[in-house]
């Protein structure tokens, strides 16, 4: 719900910095949270598909697919959240810009080539068992979530890091860039959620290993979901949150 | 991503002034399109239930559970929607305020009387049939949305409608409000999104109904997903808007 706004127009500076110093995170160790959240989510996507899906190939069999969640946990939540963070950093303002920029877009590019092999696992499954491909819901949002974040990676390259494109273009794209980056996430977040939802479905429906009886891979798998769910609105969160923001992100070039 | 900044470091007012104004967009019309959208995809989902899933009914059967996705999209999502946006309507930026929090709140209740309406058609659905209740990850996605929004609804009745709260607490309070706002809906959308998915697993198996040949069924309630999709991430957009907050919301009283 948006913001409702009665007497408490009323309150004053003092009042208002009382009230944010209550509310007051340091951003690196919110970020070594985020950090191990993240670190926990892939290795609970591997333990899942290690333990319980059996494993990794590149046979075209059900263990090739199982390289799809992880890479996509891996790639399209985690590294891409690292990456959406790295100018909430603050030794990334002062000093020259350039070396954060090509880092932030060097983690991108590393979570996007994860993410195409993701992708390239399931299509390898799929064609090898026979099965369509790109007819769920899942599918259709996935694949519209890379799509999307493949067009944010070559627009953010071309106006932010070529030296060609002129201050009015860079002006005009950042806070489109900037929404792209929290909604992408929030996007893949949606995508992996209704996956592993899926994927639960598809491997749990035999004797006494139904998914309704909530067997304790259905309770890990679920419990994965929600830490991803957890992770993607933290790292939006911290992306949002106007303190953590650069001090000059409020001057006209910068502003959403 | 995050903000890229670099030599846009440099652009003035009057560059940032000509880029904002070829992004402008008036908030009534656009407000107008986000209602239309809304009211498709409550339009779409009812479609769905009445021609493919059998239509209606209190019997405790799977037409007792179509109330569940028509009830879920029009409260927690199209509903809800609505009330997130009621402080974004400039009529609400003069004159007594409280009339517009009335509404805010009132449209808030109605979403979560949908709601829980909406629960009640699953729980019941599946009571009748001896299916185990919130064993997927779309229920516990969905329970968790739910007990959000109602500590939500609770917290902002407390906080800005009862006059005995005080101003410091609803400093204190409201980023937290707006925050969760904005993700209480985001949740709400990947509730739906998976919900839709499992649904589409559970009902197309048989013959040549199957999921996986895409039939029309198919193929319309996908696009029902991608629609509610486009629907929350434009009221967030929408929400996130700086020049279509109130001209105070920059006062320490109201920033997030």
């Amino acid at each position: 719900m948006a913001a409702p706004n009665d007497e408490e127009g009323a309150v004053g500076p003092r009042c208002h910095h009382r009230s944010t110093a209550m509310l007051d995170v340091p951003f690196l160790p919110f970020c070594a949270f985020l950090g191990t959240l993240g670190v926990l989510c892939v290795a609970m996507v591997g333990t899942w598909c290690q333990h319980w899906r059996g494993g990794f190939s590149l046979d075209g069999s059900s263990r090739t697919f199982n390289w799809h969640p992880v890479l996509m946990v891996t790639g399209l939540v985690v590294l891409y959240g690292a990456a959406a963070l790295v100018y909430r950093i603050p030794n990334t303002w002062s000093g020259p810009k350039l070396p954060w920029k090509v880092l932030h877009g060097s983690l991108a590019l590393g979570a996007f080539v994860l993410t195409v092999l993701g992708l390239a696992a399931v299509f390898c499954f799929h064609n090898s068992q026979g099965t369509p491909n790109m007819y769920s819901l899942h599918s259709w949002m996935g694949l519209g979530t890379v799509l999307l974040f493949s067009c944010q990676w070559a627009a953010g390259f071309g106006a932010f890091l070529l030296p060609w494109a002129p201050t009015w273009l860079r002006a005009l794209y950042k806070p489109i860039h900037v929404f792209f980056g929290s909604t992408i996430l929030l996007l893949s977040v949606a995508s992996c959620v209704s996956g592993i939802n899926e994927k639960l479905f598809f491997s749990l429906k035999n004797g006494t290993m139904q998914y309704k009886l909530l067997p304790a891979e259905a309770v890990f798998a679920n419990t994965l979901g929600l830490l991803i769910l957890i992770f993607g609105v933290l790292v939006v969160a911290a992306l949002a949150r106007p303190s953590w923001k650069r001090p000059d992100s409020d001057s006209p070039d910068s502003r959403q």
